[in-house]
């Protein structure tokens, strides 16, 4: 299971009603959190996801709007006693930004490790985020900009009747299901040994800001949940998209068609759209299944088979 | 006439009750601004302050809950077509936060005058500010801490006895009224012999992050508003004070009664002091006329003979 909190919905600039695009990812208790503009941590307050736990900060682009709120961010994240490395990855110059940042919040009492620019698939060999598989895709807006997606696998399922046809003795069964390998009474015992089929994951993908660009639907294929800018409702408004490189909720929408996602949740709008449910038809008679963001919005992502467990 | 909004009265980390602690100051439709925490500009749309006359920025001291708000609040301030200077004054280290701003927010379309720790009397000489004296006083916290005091000077009226007396022409009494200077028929005509007699104008100061140290009361002496941290309410919290190099609501008073103020408004809050009205009596039994600060609170502060105008 991985729980989202949508903690804010807005695009370039914070306003009273709403608080800038950030998305907050809570996968078995530790926290992944996608750009982080003014107003960030507050919005983590009202929605009590914590500072300490997060292990993983991704930025989009070098725009102020998904960058600011990561200098009090990590000061808090400080003041939660955080000692802990925490991993943060960027497009080209993220490294500048948090030296700049580090001269302004004067320091962090933690080892950042900066990872910039890492296009395609890795994963991050730190045991609170390595059961995650992270793919990166450049976009296209007015700054180099990426688009994220995770792959949170699911753990396998203990298999009684294998453990028993491999003989593995009953001591040894607890350990070989958290994945360690024993040499014991002349034989090797695998994790393998024990544990039922693969399940699939849950697959979330994140885009903002760009244009609807082909490589996306590939890159955000069968996503339970596909996080998507929309910054403008109205499909009058394409050609102030095509200008400043974002998109209609009608180019979102039909991304989502075109990737075979599960669930599209629309955010990043721009200020003058005041209320964007006005123009929800505009991506649902695309793909039906499209929420409209708002300040915290709270969705819990099941494991495909797990309602039948 | 000079209006004030406190734009938040919080301290150390921004709270989803309370804002941090930033003054807005309203002097002939032109802005001052005395620090800047993160979500500051959010609180100024709230208080519908506008960002484009902001001529002046104040930085009491370098800690984020001062500063982080001025890299969005400069943005905005391009993005609301500011184009003349502004000035930033601050302590040692402000030019080096500005620059690493300027990286973080990719630059903004106007000039920033820098004034780095100028501590005593100055004028700026911005047709704007000219009016202005300002005085800067060095504060004991735990970083090098600057307390501001602003005396709005009060335009003279005119006289027209004096200028009849004078045998000043008519049709130059206008602009001899706004200070400028003409020789005509032979003869030298200044504002000198149009305007009645000095006024009393308004004074303000603000004094926070600091333990109460004997420079201030002078340096506040008479102010017709003295805003200052109570970073504490409980009398009991003095050692925290002593500790933390802050003041009690006690101690902010006592600074008031030294200093003639005519009133005091307390603000910078503890974020563990959660209901500063349970406390004012340890600040108003010392000194009557306390206000305790909220989020944009809204003061006029008249000119001393006003009322009898």
């Amino acid at each position: 299971m991985v729980n989202i909190v949508l903690l804010g919905c807005g695009g370039n600039v914070p306003t009273p009603t709403r608080n800038l695009s950030s998305l907050f990812i809570d996968y078995r208790g530790r926290g992944i959190l996608i750009d982080c503009g003014e107003g960030t941590q507050v919005s983590m307050k009202m929605a009590k996801t914590g500072f300490k736990n997060i292990d993983l900060i991704c930025i989009t682009h070098l725009h102020a709007d998904h960058t600011i709120g990561i200098i009090g961010l990590l000061s808090s994240m400080g003041n939660s006693d955080r000692r802990d490395p925490v991993t943060i990855i960027g497009p080209n110059g993220i490294r500048n930004l948090i030296k700049a940042s580090l001269v302004i919040n004067d320091g962090v009492p933690f080892e950042l490790r900066v990872i910039e620019n890492p296009i395609g698939k890795m994963c991050i060999y730190d045991d609170n985020l390595k059961d995650i598989e992270i793919d990166v895709l450049p976009l296209e807006h007015s700054k180099e900009c990426l688009g994220y997606s995770f792959y949170f696998k699911r753990q396998r399922k203990f298999n009684r009747e294998k453990a028993e046809a491999n003989e593995v003795p009953k001591f040894l069964w607890n350990n070989l299901q958290k994945n360690m390998t024993y040499f014991y009474n002349n034989r090797y015992f695998t994790p393998e040994m024990v544990l039922g089929e693969e399940r699939n994951g849950i697959k979330l993908s994140f885009i903002t800001d760009t244009r609807p660009i082909d490589s996306i639907p590939e890159f955000i294929k069968g996503s339970d949940l596909f996080v998507c800018e929309g910054m403008y409702g109205d499909d009058m408004d394409i050609s102030k998209a095509v200008k400043n490189k974002h998109m209609t909720f009608r180019e979102s929408a039909t991304l989502a068609k075109r990737g075979g996602v599960k669930k599209l949740l629309l955010t990043h709008f721009s200020p003058s759209l005041t209320d964007p449910e006005e123009f929800i038809e505009n991506a649902s008679s695309v793909f039906a299944n499209t929420i409209i963001g708002e300040n915290r919005l709270e969705l819990v992502l099941s494991y495909p088979e797990e309602k039948s467990d």
